[in-house]
């Protein structure tokens, strides 16, 4: 008889349910609900108001998740067929750092009729940027009162993370921070909804919010430090419970089955981070092999058994990504976002027209004749800071960098060049890893990039040296939520009992694999040496041209002569 | 009674014919003839013959110049409705340097049956570059040897220079090289066809062939040092009398007469290069004021009374452009033709369309677009050097950077920051100049982009500092000749005593100026000193990148691994 687990995936946009055998991670449905009110970026989804929002900020609205479980995991039930008493998991992973206030019966407080006009009442998505004055005054603190947790997360904590946002209700809304009885994840207040417990999961404390096993959050006197009234932020709005990855964090409800069409009882998993859920379902679950989350920006993430300081990754958590290994994590954040500006800021519209004429994907044109190019044909170097670099120079002040152009320089050149760049940034991820101890044997590339562009990934694979896999499933977020819910069930139950052994039953790679080309080496060597000069030279103080740059800009944009 | 003069400037694809009235300048009838055989860069044009020529190589057809005097010229008086009598004088410039081999008659060796094949028999066009290993031998033995006119040339003396080339024909077509009764400039081959005398004129004899008034040629000893059959050169195939600029070198034969349908004696004035003559053209017969001819790529010339050292300039000569005044000419190579790049090969369509619906040009859409920005504001900073550096890094194999772009770069504010490349390195230049005692108080800018583009002038004065003028005449190497002309009649017959009377009569400045924006000083200034220190760390050895690029793309073409 077949068992079934059900894998929601929460994205930026949408959220996706997809129905998988436990036996062998066949998917057997999915469907996909777009979110009512997506990214809220300009101002709040109020008929008949107008609160418009201030720059850099990224707000959802909690009820498009709860609509994702009303709609998408039925639709993805009925598509596969199945029989609700056959599923016997579900598991859930999320954007990260994306939380909201709520109150002790994790109401969320922009649903209170008298706080729906205030922002800081929402949901603040991953990609909130406005907390940048409160992380740098959380990372100037951690350095000035030496913070043992700061070398853990690269030497520097990011406006998207926890606390940035936290601090920011406090500092801007003091009222809603203190109506505020919890401050929660969005992941692990979805799974509240639907076990009807608040269970905090350890990836995104881990990894967005200082947490670690053995040392707890920080203590209440740093928090004290940044401002008197978030002294006791933790024992006020979290909690220093945090499960374990792969628990059963409990039961659907009755009324969340009646969400969802599953049973009442059926196991939800703890919850978990969309990246980091993808590493099992990508088959890793030992040291040594990378996964590389592929697409607007990329993460990597691999497993080690001890704990090693490399500095500007973004950070490592014990037991974060898998139980037993320390979980490294570093990310580029411009990869699939630097190919979509190239092709529509730079190409022109002639190779739009034979994209058209041939019925291919612009970017399929362009690699088509990129990858016709030798390594260093085109000329042309990059560096891949179109949107600052996050690892390992964690800095988002950076710019893009072009040289090499000449008269006779073509768009495909360009395009090529914007890849190999990017390869070249994962290179020196790869070698900061390895240098302070965290071994990289193979990579294996999940995302769209991965699955659509061979091109890409020949680049990838030579520039590296490491051989690049994909795995089967497109949806290893959705999967590997899956494998989590199979786990939560547990082997009695017909799931799995650990996650290696979920990976082992129905996580696969496929049989498309790209090795290095040893004729490239040189040629990727050289080039490689190159990209580092300038990477350490624009990078590391030796010129700040590009904060220079940017500082004017932002003074002429200000009206500033 | 109104005296005309003819002024025939000989350019890359066509020539063109003015007449002008010698008491004001007017412009009173022109004519065009395109080249039958343009720039010959692919194979010879012979009927039933296939002669392929090599990479870099660029010929003309000495026919094309005759055809000129026999079509251009007549059309002009037409046009004009001038009577041949009342044109007092013929003067024409041309591209330099520009040389052909001939016999002692100047019958070009090129029309001689048995050599109509070799491509060596042909004129060399001045962006023939295929000499570069002869430039190369004669600049290493000129340190070698200690050549006292090396400093004069910054240092380094071009492939396109006279030696380079007659080197080449020695070093691959010794059999032409020894049939050369003469090697010749085409500007002064060409008046000696109109006056039957070979005339050999200062200027491209100072700038192009290593002349001087006070040292004139380099010794034989030293063409002798590069091959033993190159020490008579100069004597053999060349000669030591070289005219004085802004004389008549003779009257028109009846035959040339009846060429351009002018009186036969008409004086005819010694031939000078499109540059030089711009100069007086533009108003400029004294100390301080910069002429500027900018179009693919820009020509500063600029007087001083006395001799000065400037590195990485052109070079200088005395009496080179004006009798009396050291004429110091520097350049930058890619100008108009950077800019036409870009929109080629780096525009969305979306632009294009955007200038077609409005009916304007797609330079015009973007410069009004990048008109809005202040400095700065692009968050961009580029160095102009997609075709390399004339002045001051005399380094063809450098390439061009950008930096600072990030995923909101827009066209426009590229465009805009390659504007302000050129603008940069234009600044340089005159930095240059100034710091070794060569003032400059303000720029006479002239050619196409300076007459159709308010927006790059203005940035030109922004950026350095100095009010930017236009002459009148939209065709001032033209005027120039003509101007020339009237010179060689001579004030007796109605013409003009010297070059700078015909200026003070016959060039004039428009009303347009452009004058430094104050309030854009701080932003520039920043700007410019981020410039000046990437051009000094790519372009004076802190990081050779851009020639490593390059002799990585090489390899790569040529199928190297």
């Amino acid at each position: 008889m077949s068992r079934y687990s059900v894998g929601v995936d929460f994205g930026s946009e949408s959220g996706r349910a997809v129905v998988v055998d436990v036996a062998d991670g066949r998917q057997l449905g999915s469907a996909v609900y777009a979110y009512r009110h997506g990214v809220i970026d300009a101002r709040l989804p109020l008929p008949g108001r107008d609160v418009a929002l201030p720059p850099d900020w990224a707000l959802q609205d909690p009820d498009d998740y709860l609509r994702v479980l009303q709609t998408a995991v039925p639709e993805a039930l009925a598509a596969a067929g199945a029989d609700p008493a056959d599923v016997i998991g579900l598991g859930i992973d999320f954007t990260a750092c994306t939380m909201l206030p709520t109150r002790a019966d994790g109401t969320p407080l922009c649903l209170l009729p008298e706080l729906r006009a205030e922002p800081h009442a929402w949901v603040k998505l991953w990609k909130h940027h406005a907390a940048q004055p409160e992380a740098d005054r959380i990372n100037e603190a951690a350095r000035r009162l030496g913070e043992a947790w700061l070398p853990r997360y690269g030497g520097k904590i990011s406006s998207e993370w926890f606390f940035s946002k936290a601090l920011q209700i406090l500092d801007e809304a003091p009222d809603v921070y203190a109506r505020a009885d919890r401050l929660i994840e969005a992941a692990d207040w979805v799974v509240w909804r639907l076990t009807g417990v608040e269970t905090r999961n350890p990836t995104t404390a881990g990894y967005k919010a200082i947490w670690s096993k053995r040392d707890g959050f920080p203590s209440p006197a740093y928090f004290a430090a940044l401002d008197p009234r978030f002294g006791d932020v933790v024992d006020a709005k979290m909690s220093r419970a945090i499960a374990r990855t792969g628990d059963r964090a409990g039961g659907l409800t009755a009324e969340a089955a009646s969400w969802t069409g599953l049973r009442e009882g059926t196991a939800v998993a703890v919850a978990n981070v969309d990246a980091h859920v993808a590493v099992p379902a990508a088959t890793v679950v030992e040291p040594g092999r990378m996964v590389a989350i592929m697409g607007t920006s990329t993460c990597h993430m691999v497993l080690a058994a001890g704990e090693h300081l490399v500095p500007g990754i973004c950070g490592y958590v014990e037991d974060g990504i898998l139980p037993g290994y320390f979980g490294y994590e570093a990310g580029q954040s411009c990869v699939g976002d630097h190919f979509a500006w190239f092709v529509e800021n730079a190409v022109p519209g002639r190779y739009h027209a034979a994209a058209r004429e041939l019925g291919v994907d612009i970017h399929e044109l362009l690699q088509e004749e990129a990858a016709r190019l030798r390594p260093g044909e085109s000329g042309l170097l990059a560096l891949d800071w179109w949107n600052g670099n996050r690892s390992v120079l964690v800095d988002a002040e950076l710019g893009g960098l072009l040289v090499g152009a000449t008269l006779a320089t073509t768009a495909p050149e360009v395009y090529r060049a914007l890849v190999e760049a990017t390869a070249f940034g994962t290179r020196v991820i790869i070698e900061a890893l390895e240098a302070n101890g965290v071994p990289v044997t193979e990579v294996v590339a999940a995302g769209g990039l991965a699955q659509r562009s061979p091109f890409i990934m020949q680049v990838y694979a030579d520039v590296t040296g490491k051989p690049q896999r994909i795995p089967v499933s497109d949806q290893v977020p959705a999967l590997g939520a899956a494998m989590f819910g199979a786990v939560a069930a547990g082997a009695a139950a017909g799931g799995h009992a650990t996650i290696a052994d979920a990976a082992a039953a129905m996580a696969r790679l496929s049989d498309v694999r790209y090795d290095p080309d040893p004729a490239t080496r040189d040629a990727y060597d050289t080039l490689y040496r190159e990209y580092v000069r300038l990477h350490d030279y624009f990078g590391r103080g030796g010129n700040d041209v590009m904060k220079t740059l940017r500082g004017l800009r932002s003074r002429a944009k200000a009206g500033v002569a």
